[in-house]
C-alpha cells in the first residue's frame, strides 16, 4: 500500500478483492465512495491505436484515465494489485457486434492481444454536485440518468465514428450556475456541460424519450443541463461490430484507487 | 513606476495625466486597454462605514477594488499617482438624491470627510469573453448592456438595501457554458453570472423593457445570461439620498494601473 494515498486505496483495494475472490457481483454505485470508478472498454490491439486516437480526439465522451500494455491485465495507475480481468462485478464480451456472454471472470477470455482502456465516469462529478447540495433527480428517484443521441459528431478516427451522446440533468438556473463551475474542475471525468437549455439545438427532439436509460421531468422552474456520456463510445463500438470486444457490464465499474477529489484540475 | 507591472502602470498613468491635466472628458471604454476600470462612489464619513458593510455583504454587485483614507484622495493600491478628484473624465454630485452638478474637476466639492470606494466594473469581465472570441451583442451594436431590477434583494446594511440590478447578455449555449467559466475566474469584477435562461424567476417580465440601458434581442437559438451589475449601488444610494455623494457619470470610468488578467482567480 502507498502510504501517501491511505484509505482510498485500502477502500479501493478491498471492494477489488472482493469482486475478485467472487464476493460481489451487483452494481457498484456506493462502493468505495470517493473513489474513482471507470468505464472499460478492451479492444484487440489491431483495433487499440485507432480507439486510442478517437479517445484523445473526443476527450469530452471519452476522458482517458488509463490505458494497458498490448497483453497486460494491469493498469498499475489505478490500483497495484488491479487484474482487469477479475476485478470488475461483471462484463459483457460481444463478437462481431453481438453479446455473447456477462461473464464475473474475462481470465477464459484473455488474449494475449488485447489493450484495457479505463475512461472516466459521471459517478465521479455526480458526486461533487452531491457534495455541493445540488440534488440530482434520477438519484432521488434512483432511476438511470437520461442519455440521447445527439446531432453533434464526435471527431473520427480509423473505424471509429459517430454521434456524441449526452446525459441530461435538469437544475434550477442557479444550481446550473453552480454546477457548470463545479464539474469545469473535472475534465478528466467529462468536466463541463458541453450544452444547457435548448435541446432541438443538439438533435433531441423530446426530452421524455432518451435513447438510454429513464426519462426525468424537467419542472419549469429547472434547465436541461447536457453532459458528454460515457455511452458514447459503447455506441461508437458497437457500430463498428469488432471480432472481439469486452466492457463492463451496465452499473458494474472498474473500482480505481483515485480519490475523486484527486481529479479535480483547480 | 513600478518596474513589475510594466505596460499597465505606464498606459494607467498616461491616460489618468491625459485627464488630469483636461484632456479628455469622455467616456473611457477602449482606454488602457487591458487595465481595470472601475466604479467609483464617494460618500461621507458618517455613510461610508455602513456602505462598506453593504459592499462587503453583496460581493456580486459591489466588488471592493480599493476604500480609501477618510478625506484621502488617494487610492495607492489602483495607481501611485492617482488623485480621485481629478483622474475621471467626469463626474455625478448628487445632494440629497438630486443631481447637483457634473464636473469635470471634484477639487472645488471635496470634504474632508469623503471616503472613496473603487468598484469592479463588467469591462473586465467582457474583455476576458471577447478575447476567447465571444461575441457581446450591446458591443456589436454599440449600444449600453441592457440592465433590470430583480426581485433578488440585497444583504441590508444600514440604511442601504434595494434590489439587486443585473446586465443581460444573450449568449449560444455553447458560449453561455464558456463564459460562465470565464466569469467565474474574475470575483472581483461581478464573476458568475446570477442566473441564466429563465427571467421571470427573478422578476424580470420583460426583456425588452430593461430598466436601465438598451434592450437587446435575444434570439431564439441564444440564452439570456444575467450578471449582478455595478448599477445596484448607485440605485441603492439613490434611495438613500444620502446629503452629499459623488459617482463617476456614466460610462467615464476609473483608470487603475491593474490589469485585467491580474484579477483572474485562477
Amino acid at each position: 500500500m502507498n502510504a501517501t494515498e491511505g484509505k482510498g486505496v485500502e477502500a479501493g483495494e478491498r471492494e477489488r478483492r472482493r469482486i475478485r475472490g467472487g464476493g460481489f457481483d451487483g452494481a457498484t454505485a456506493g462502493l468505495a465512495p470517493g473513489n474513482v470508478q471507470a468505464n472499460l472498454v478492451i479492444l484487440p490491439q489491431t483495433l487499440a491505436e485507432d480507439f486510442l486516437r478517437f479517445a484523445q480526439r473526443n476527450p469530452k465522451p471519452c476522458p482517458l484515465l488509463a490505458v494497458s500494455e498490448p497483453g497486460s491485465p494491469r493498469l498499475p495507475g489505478l490500483g497495484a494489485d488491479l487484474d482487469i480481468r477479475t476485478d470488475l462485478p461483471r462484463y459483457r464480451v460481444w463478437k462481431k457486434g453481438e453479446l455473447v456472454a456477462e461473464p464475473t471472470d474475462l481470465r477464459s477470455f484473455w488474449r494475449e492481444d488485447l489493450v484495457s482502456f479505463a475512461l472516466g465516469c459521471s459517478f465521479s462529478f455526480e458526486a461533487a454536485l452531491l457534495e455541493e447540495g445540488i440534488e440530482l433527480p434520477h438519484i432521488t428517484r434512483g432511476t438511470n440518468v437520461p442519455m440521447y443521441r445527439t446531432n453533434i459528431p464526435c471527431a473520427p478516427a480509423g473505424p471509429f465514428f459517430g454521434p456524441l451522446v449526452v446525459s441530461m440533468r435538469p437544475l434550477s438556473p442557479a444550481d446550473a450556475i453552480r454546477a457548470i463551475q463545479i464539474t469545469s474542475r473535472f475534465p478528466a471525468v467529462h468536466g463541463a456541460p458541453v450544452h444547457i437549455g435548448l435541446p432541438r439545438m443538439i438533435g433531441i427532439e423530446d426530452l421524455d424519450q432518451p435513447d438510454y436509460g429513464d426519462p426525468v421531468p424537467v419542472k419549469s422552474d429547472e434547465l436541461p443541463l447536457f453532459w458528454a456520456c460515457g455511452v458514447t463510445p459503447q455506441a461508437v463500438i458497437a457500430t463498428v461490430k469488432p471480432e472481439f470486444c469486452v466492457t463492463h457490464a451496465p452499473g458494474s465499474m472498474l473500482i480505481t484507487d483515485l480519490s475523486n477529489s484527486k481529479l479535480a484540475a483547480f
